[in-house]
């Protein structure tokens, strides 16, 4: 046996050993991802058309299934440098705490202001569009991690930047709105009357707190509406996943460094950002057939997209003007119960991991808000790092594998991806606190109700 | 000339290079700073004296001026490998936006949940009262980075917390208040109804929004009327510029490695933790006569102790029950202007800082609130972090000699403290965004009004 080295409690890379290519985990598929459909044609869009959308260099990203590697540009890699490496965390505390053999490690994403590792693709999509020559870009955010994000990222770059937060998360978290303000982002509730589609929308549901796809829908229109802007988006696409993939590098890096194999791999999922991300070289492995690992999306049971929809071609947001995409969905028009995890939202999940779930190389599972936030603190006083509600969700499930570990007594290797703070979602930790939080599943009769409402395919 | 290493957006020490033990600067000093005298016979305060209220190694710590390294217990050591070491950063994007020749670096102390700094202490004052077997400690928090941090650190070492909250902060940081309660801390808004201080000047200023000085004394008589009970601090005190050495400490061996000298080192200034700790192993150099540099103090303009007030005894604690201490002071009884930076509004500063400014080994500043927050909104944008108002003051300065830099082309190295982020001050934020923010400064009448109640000497 070779000696191991001695493993810190948190594993920087140096910023030489940062990735310096983002990995595409579709070049390795057998069979791919469906492509987007273009809605009035029905037919896959075309890069010209997804150009009229997203910025051109981005669409090409979308569509780009065929290399494994693409090279991260300078300025870029720059900006990474101010808030990455970010650091592997070796859960000592957490696994003496639970008297667990398991090894258990995070690769937590939430040092930089926007408290996610949604900068990690905000600052790549300002950059091309800098690049292009734009003035500004549109988008949503719900739980606002991601339009924190994108305001961070247009500051730096100096481009205007528009965005539609969903109007129960802009009246219930006005720091976050504050702190867009700061770096200079625009921030409207949606729906709003700026839009013909917000309008629509207002007029059918007079008072509704709005809803992510929703605020899709705005800030597509608005983008198309100005010279010079184009939309961009937080997560669900391949573009974003593949910008989300310096996690799973860095990660696969560090553990390399110390000959570590994981056994299991966890991250929440939304859109399925953070969860592509973090996966997607060690999948490429398993494509490969190079290794094997387990990998569990766990998502909210309010929203069980993967565990509980069907995979078809669905619109991407509520008002439709969305390319469609081939993906687990409940139905564009589903309306999660009010769950505290808003960025976890989302009625449908990446065409990747879609397929990916599919092909039966990845699991899922669910978990309900009261035992994520009983996670959540126990998390937070033994490891000091008060999470985010969408990240307590994967460390639900990791604290539940490490506990199987314990009665079994195996000393497997569990990987989950934290992806942020909590710092501005401390009105949900008070709910906690209070003991007021409560538990939702949706009925097989309202699930089918949504799935009812799916375009015909 | 030899061969510079290439020096990165962050400089990181291995976790074998984190410092083992805190420097004691007051055993390099040839004039000591003055005792703590006992406010009943204004003898100095002794062992046993100290003991009643504080910790009992603690106490020891504070009145130890003769040893210049103190060895951090093990426990603390591995606590601190949670969330240090800290980066040492290179702002190469500040440089480059604002022009100047200058090479301007931070420690950024923001990464871990209490947002700053005062977990370095905190976690070691939790520890020497767990291991003198009490229940629990009090203390006081204004801003609340104190109170989140002692919570953290009570959390982990399983002890209980009570932490009196100036109202005010109460009342504007629900949010705050909601991290201690996650953390199991009680939080009570003073002055309260629970100790005979909170009433009696509950009684002589009804409606009052409290300050520090005030929480300060209903802490300790909390302490003082429980068993198994000692009240905490979160700066002034020698025992917590000697724990916050390990930012000075960590700093100067990453500096070290680059070969690296600082010709400034700036910090920002309320009870003078932060600043104390930062500068400490420099300034033993600077006392041992082995470098020079120059340090600056910056202070809040509604709260000048260092550049307005008078270097006396005056007492720690508005209630007259702490011991007094020779420091430069505006009056136990000052009630600054409101302004945001509420962890810089004390009234006194740290007896050592007192006394190496009185020496003339430091300089002090002010600088005014609006003037602090363009700074903090510039850093934000160009450095990607949003800073606590209580750091955006050190910012302010470092820019300001950057840009002398500019003007004189002189290269200088400046190193500043950054203590923490904002993200508990985004009212504060939402004032700056919306323009209402306003700067005050006490006249002369106010400040000799003040200090004509100094005690008499």
């Amino acid at each position: 046996m070779s000696v191991q080295k001695e493993i810190p409690y948190k594993i920087y890379l140096q910023e030489s050993e940062m990735p310096k290519q983002w990995y595409n985990l579709r070049a390795d598929m057998q069979k791919k991802p469906a492509p987007l459909l273009n809605p009035e044609t029905r037919q896959p869009a075309t890069l010209e058309e997804l150009s009229q959308v997203f910025c051109r260099e981005l669409a090409i990203q979308e569509l780009n299934d065929t290399d494994p590697y693409i090279d991260i540009p300078k300025e870029i890699l720059d900006f990474y440098k101010m808030y990455r490496p970010a650091p592997l965390v070796r859960a000592y505390c957490l696994e003496k705490k639970l008297g667990t053999p398991a090894h258990i490690y995070y690769k937590f994403e939430g040092n930089n202001t926007s408290g996610s590792h949604k900068l990690n693709s905000a600052i790549a999509q300002a950059y091309y569009a800098k690049q292009q020559g734009l003035k500004g870009v549109t988008t949503e955010t719900g739980a606002g991690q991601w339009g924190t994000a994108l305001s961070m990222a247009c500051s730096y770059f100096d481009l205007d930047c528009k965005v539609f937060m969903v109007k129960v998360s802009y009246e219930q978290k006005p720091f976050r709105r504050e702190v867009m303000r700061t770096y200079g982002a625009s921030v409207t509730p949606s729906p709003s009357e700026t839009t013909a589609v917000g309008r629509k929308i207002l007029a059918a549901h007079p008072g509704t707190g709005g809803s992510l796809g929703c605020a899709i829908s705005e800030a597509v229109e608005t983008a198309l509406s100005l010279d010079g802007y184009r939309y961009v988006l937080g997560s669900v696409l391949n573009q974003v996943l593949l910008h989300q993939t310096v996690i799973g590098l860095e990660t696969k890096a560090a553990l390399d460094q110390y000959g570590i194999t994981p056994d299991i791999i966890i991250g929440c999922a939304g859109g399925g950002s953070n969860l592509g991300g973090l996966i997607a070289p060690f999948m490429g492995e398993k494509l490969r057939g190079e290794k094997d690992y387990r990998f569990i999306a766990v998502e909210p049971a309010t929203c069980p997209s993967l565990t509980r929809g069907r995979y078809v071609y669905d619109y991407c947001d509520t008002g439709m003007v969305c390319p469609l995409a081939k993906m687990y969905t409940l139905g564009c028009d589903y309306i999660p119960a009010s769950t505290h995890a808003g960025g976890l939202r989302y009625h449908g999940m990446s065409s990747t991991l879609s397929e990916l779930y599919d092909q039966g190389l990845m699991e899922a599972t669910t978990v309900q808000q009261t035992e994520v936030f009983r996670a959540a603190q126990q998390f937070a006083q033994i490891e000091g790092i008060l999470p985010a509600p969408e990240s307590a969700h994967a460390i639900r499930v990791a604290m539940d594998e490490a506990l199987k570990c314990k009665e079994s007594g195996e000393a497997k290797t569990i990987v989950f991806g934290l992806t942020g703070t909590g710092y501005f979602d401390m009105p949900a930790y008070q709910k906690h606190n209070d003991g007021t939080l409560t538990d939702y599943i949706p009925s097989d009769a309202e699930i089918e109700a949504a799935l009812a409402k799916l375009p015909q395919q």
